[in-house]
């Protein structure tokens, strides 16, 4: 596998493009589209909250029916959440729009949307944006990255990854994008996200795959404990490197590999890009008994917010840490944990068997306040392992979201 | 029932102290010490966290072999969690340096400690505390308010409640202490508290008491979500009033309600004194298939980081409401939910049926910058309900934990 710049025009046959609607914002993009020439199969995974917008109902049902798409629309500004049956015809309606452009059917448009809950999008911005999206589809890298911006609320970066890798003499190439920043929580894709691969494969292989590999990625990262009502994650894949992935062949490794990459990057800059953030925090839990336990101890870690404020102050303040780990709803032995920081390549150990280690505090508040910092708690009781990814809470996060809707 | 003012010195028989025994802090006072006369019998309930502080280990054999307690002894600044057997023996310490002083058994002598974690006390300001308060031990109210200061941590008020009742003649009073203010979440305590009374009744019949109303009361309060390693509530009853209180009487109905009161007003003055935290959030989930259904939909809308920031900005984005009652983890019909908001005595509907009510957003945050909001989110699908408890999320909040061990 190799890494590659660029996000969903990456791969063979796929144009994106971004265009300024109106939708909410003024003077910025808003609308997004990505779009495959070739009918793609199609995989997704979608918020698990009762409450779910109208592009999901949409999205979920298209998924199921496993034909293929040929196009992704995406706006940001409102999510089209809690709207009832005119949400739902509004989300027709931007379908629809896009489909007469690009002269397919409106079945064959994914949607996704984000942004403020409760509010309906009105029509003519849609059909202005889909006419400006038709305009400027490309498949140059910067249209992948215009589309990646387009979907921002309030990110600070776009978020895009790419890999490719050899098979049969060709080169299949996956690319993806994605947008956070708040309302991010595992319990499905925690955010909007597309991916595109111009991989030749089943949609049942393809959905096995972006399962599997949702819950160990866009499933554990955690911003503020909140699943929206919008997360969604699409993978299209057209086929037209020429390569068929099947199960058991190395290329079908190959891919998985390339999909873990992308989808594992995508989630840490979410995570690194929460609101109001200044970290990347990354929680290792090694030597358990299994791994859903392994799970659930590291995304309890991430999630406290005493945790994430202590990370905040660059504090080594690991009291927090095992109290976390002791709610997370799973049984251990307190008197055998380690806990040990890493940052730029060094390492600290602050807990041994559950009491505090001799370590110097200097040291460890130098490691807490690099851009990345890893907390790794040893378990000492199995072989199993899980990795957890989220930020640290500041006074932005709640200047943020204390002010959203203005 | 009669609400009292006063705390833990308001029944027959008991008397408190504090002291600045300089544990940790300097020039305050840092030690509590309730005492009774008489043996009481004693309930409690503790933190469900797996890693637990040496004085919970400590209280819950005490509690469980029903025998009489004469005292609690409470401190703050150091948790004496994570500190492994050394701990242990400090607790010991603690409890018998206090039953020396009283000329009782350590065994009689229950003990509850607050602070940071990790650290281990120093036996010489546990010894010099436990001189100090046996000396300033009264039965006077300003002596109970004075020790509910000492276990002050991050709480910027004491927190006391009281109540009587009559029966044959006679009257039974109840008073409690708490404290907070951050690791706050439903999980049993969640805090430090104690509640005294002359009430005679049996061990048994106060732990069904104590157990049922802790449900209730102290688990339907969050500041963060953090569950605590120390969270302690001990209830003593030594039978002073001459009132017998036994099941199937007026006389333990009144007691219940009595405790309830006074249980409820200790957990709602944590909530409304949450670390930072500017307004006090109940949430009422009513007309809801059943009562556990109802504590785990309040439950999640107080808990959401994104509903705490909203209320601190007085900002009606009730799209977050609906999205916390989503992922809780149980089913519900998003299209019949109503959400209204109550402040002050004013009513206002934001949301009919699932989608925005036709509101003033001026009323809203008029009624949002109140000092105590209600939000009642009506199910539409049964006769069940619950209340829950919590705060806003501030600056301050993230101020106070990001630097809270220097």
């Amino acid at each position: 596998m190799k890494k590659l710049n660029g996000g969903v025009t990456a791969a063979k046959g796929y144009m994106a493009a971004a265009a300024a609607a109106g939708i909410k914002y003024k003077g910025r993009t808003d609308m997004a589209l990505v779009y495959s020439r070739t009918p793609a199969v199609c995989a997704g995974a979608f918020t698990t909250n009762v409450v779910k917008a109208a592009p999901v109902y949409w999205d979920k049902e298209i998924v199921a029916k496993g034909n293929g798409v040929h196009a992704v629309v995406l706006n940001s500004g409102i999510a089209n959440a809690c709207t009832g049956k005119e949400g739902k015809e509004r989300n027709f309606y931007m379908a629809s729009e896009i489909a007469g452009q690009l002269g397919v059917k409106p079945e064959e448009v994914l949607t996704a949307s984000t942004g403020v809950i409760g509010v309906l999008m009105e029509k003519s911005p849609l059909s202005k944006g889909a006419e400006l999206l038709k305009k400027a589809l490309s498949d140059t890298e910067e249209a992948g990255t215009e589309a990646a911006e387009a979907i921002m609320t309030t990110d600070t970066v776009s978020k895009e990854a790419a890999a490719c890798f050899e098979a049969d003499g060709k080169t299949v190439t996956l690319g993806g994008m994605s947008k956070g920043s708040g309302m991010i929580h595992p319990n499905m894709a925690t955010m909007l996200s597309v991916t595109t691969t111009d991989a030749a494969i089943s949609a049942g292989d393809l959905q096995e795959l972006v399962s599997e590999i949702v819950s160990d990625t866009f499933n554990m990262i955690s911003v503020d404990r909140d699943t929206s009502t919008n997360d969604t994650y699409l993978v299209l894949a057209n086929g037209e490197s020429g390569v068929e992935i099947k199960k058991g062949t190395k290329a079908y490794e190959d891919f998985r590999e390339a999909l873990f990459y992308v989808s594992c990057e995508l989630a840490k800059k979410m995570a690194g890009d929460g609101e109001g953030c200044t970290k990347l925090l990354e929680v290792q839990v090694t030597h358990c008994q299994s791994k859903d336990k392994a799970k659930v101890l590291s995304k309890s870690v991430i999630t406290s917010n005493l945790v994430k404020t202590a990370v905040y102050g660059s504090d080594a303040n690991w009291g927090r840490i095992l109290c976390a780990l002791g709610y997370a709803g799973v049984d251990f032995h307190p008197d055998k944990v380690d806990v040990t920081i890493e940052a730029e390549g060094e390492e600290l150990m602050l807990v041994r068997d559950g009491a505090a280690a001799d370590y110097s505090e200097e040291k460890a508040t130098k490691l807490l306040s690099q851009k990345e910092v890893t907390v790794i708690c040893d378990m000492k009781e199995g072989e199993a392992s899980a990795t957890a990814w989220g930020c640290d809470l500041t006074y932005d996060y709640v200047k943020i979201n204390g002010d959203y809707r203005s």
